[in-house]
């Protein structure tokens, strides 16, 4: 989508240097815009693991680009493949929760084997990386393109007064490709002519919708206003929320869905509003090998300091200040579990189906052998 | 309560200066213990309108101290009561959605008549004020002996392991004169012996948790953890949460209750996991002429840059960060409404009684008439 009036992608390959891969420093939005360079498979580790790329479809891209990079990396002495395994489980343990991850790191190794020359191994990631890449952008547009009717049919039913979605964290074009999971009806539905208004959650303790969101929908022309995270059920329950969509970093088959913490507050909030809750997730996000989100879902304890301290801009600087007395101590799970019970339905790339197992099978009969 | 080993009440008046009154002020807390002194029905306004003093049961009695210093500024040239009249609705007009202001402005100036001279005047003030302070006193010592039973019996039940208690916002000591409403039972309970410990949400946009809450806890020696407003849901799922209690700004007659914006989705959360929901009301704050308190109850809107923007201590300096885009736009709706059905029940100064109006009726029938 755009920034100012240029076209951007959340990651690339360098045209020049094809050894790099360059990605929009997320840590830095929305203060400053700066492509930050990855020159390694530990880069790649660490952009992940402090949140320079975040997203769950964006971190498999990034993964896949890992893999490429430590093709890169390959030296005489080594097992070429043994050291890219080495690398794919590097890359897989620095999120646990999202499932594109794992994922897409399997998508490429799949496509290595133990002949291929050391160059082969590079050319045949870097291929498979960018066809990852091609794929969520082809998925979110698809997300876009499903999900677009059930803002028409509100609009059309509020005669078309402006239709308020809900979103919670960013899962925007900057947590993806481009065009984004949740975002994607959204851009579309904006770019038709129909009106649409964002409630933006700033999503603590990590600001992902008053930074990244309010950034990417400022940028795009689409109004928005963020909230705190604490107001979605005042709003819904006084009739200033139409729907809600939300992103997914892990679906169960059973339709149970892990996002941001906080995610399943909104939820209830909606259930208890009777508002429409949509879960915006390309397949890739969808975990078939299990059922039981609450169970099943591994969730991510991130550092307490991202609670303790926030960071924000002070005379043009990104400054860090502490929020609470000396010594507290905090907590920091990343992620929440939204029961399939409390979704309306899940956009996908095929169409929308219903948060429950016979449904998604019939969506995706080929995940369930 | 007690900071650091000296006890201390939020507001007080002066012993060497009886036209002074001085505060505790929470805008510095918890990075500096600064006493404020209030000289005059501005001072008052001010304080309440910037939050140096806030909590329903305290902002009722800073308003009453502020009738009595409006009467100690009684020029010679004005009708002494229409005077006082005109501060007490500038001070009710401050903040719309705590009943305790209006109620307490009121408490005062029911005792005030025309026949009394100027000096008259502040001495029934400046008692009824003291009198609300000692009532308010009473009253959270009162809920927190009403309310401990609640501890000690899942204490029991959990063989003497620790009792998670989850609350919202600061109704602490901080927010009354004293013990608090929603920490009098665990301050009770802590004091006891038993085991407690107490996740405190960190309550954006203002962070009263974080901020008021972890302060008051540490200082006493409560063993507490700050987590992000969006945590609580995925505590309870996963059994970290054995009871809720909270205050609230405004209870209506039949239960609803207006709390910190945040707390009807703690109260969906609790039902949907089958864990007790408890507000901790004195009957100052328990408004007996509405009902619904969705349709009745005004919930104060605030300056968005509260949410834009945040302070955090950098550099030993308290200082306000930026967030968000520049030019981005925020709504601060102040509080929110849990309907009845989702509180367990209602802790008052008289004991504990359902949240329904027959329930209320049976604890204060004098309220009915």
């Amino acid at each position: 989508m755009k920034i100012g009036n240029q076209h951007y992608q959340t990651i690339w390959l360098d045209e020049s240097d094809p050894s790099v891969i360059k990605v929009i420093d997320q840590q830095k939005l929305p203060f400053f815009l700066e492509i930050k360079e990855l020159r390694s498979v530990e880069d790649v580790y660490n952009a992940i693991d402090r949140m320079t790329v975040r997203g769950a479809p964006l971190i498999g891209a990034a993964a896949a680009f890992g893999i490429y990079l430590a093709a890169l990396e390959i030296s005489v002495n080594t097992n070429p493949l043994s050291h890219l395994h080495n690398a794919a489980r590097y890359l897989v343990s620095c999120r646990p929760t999202a499932v594109n991850l794992a994922w897409a790191v399997d998508f490429v190794m799949q496509k290595l084997n133990d002949e291929m020359p050391v160059e082969e191994l590079a050319e045949v990631s870097r291929k498979a990386a960018i066809e990852i890449c091609d794929l969520e952008k082809e998925n979110c547009r698809q997300i876009g393109i499903h999900g677009l009717p059930l803002i028409e049919e509100i609009s059309r039913n509020k005669k078309g007064e402006t239709v308020n979605i809900l979103t919670h964290c960013n899962a925007g074009w900057l947590a993806c490709i481009d065009y984004g999971t949740a975002t994607a009806p959204i851009y579309l539905a904006h770019d038709k002519g129909i009106k649409v208004h964002v409630w933006v959650d700033e999503t603590r303790p990590r600001n992902q919708g008053a930074r990244l969101t309010a950034y990417e929908l400022g940028e795009h022309g689409v109004p928005y206003t963020i909230i705190p995270d604490n107001s979605g059920g005042h709003l819904m329950q006084h009739c200033m929320v139409d729907l809600v969509i939300v992103g997914s970093d892990r679906t169960t088959k059973n339709g149970d869905s892990a996002n941001k913490t906080g995610t399943y507050l909104k939820a209830l909030a909606a259930h208890d509003n009777n508002i429409p809750f949509y879960s915006a997730v390309p397949s890739t996000s969808i975990d078939f090998n299990i059922s039981d989100g609450l169970k099943e879902i591994t969730i991510e304890e991130r550092d307490p300091e991202e609670v303790l301290k926030i960071e924000g801009l002070l005379h043009g600087r990104i400054e860090q200040v502490r929020l609470c007395p000396e010594n507290a101590r905090a907590a920091n799970f990343g992620f929440d579990v939204t029961p399939a019970r409390l979704i309306t339905g899940i956009i996908t790339e095929k169409g929308i189906c219903n948060a429950g197992v016979d449904s998604i099978k019939k969506m995706f009969p080929d995940k369930f052998n």
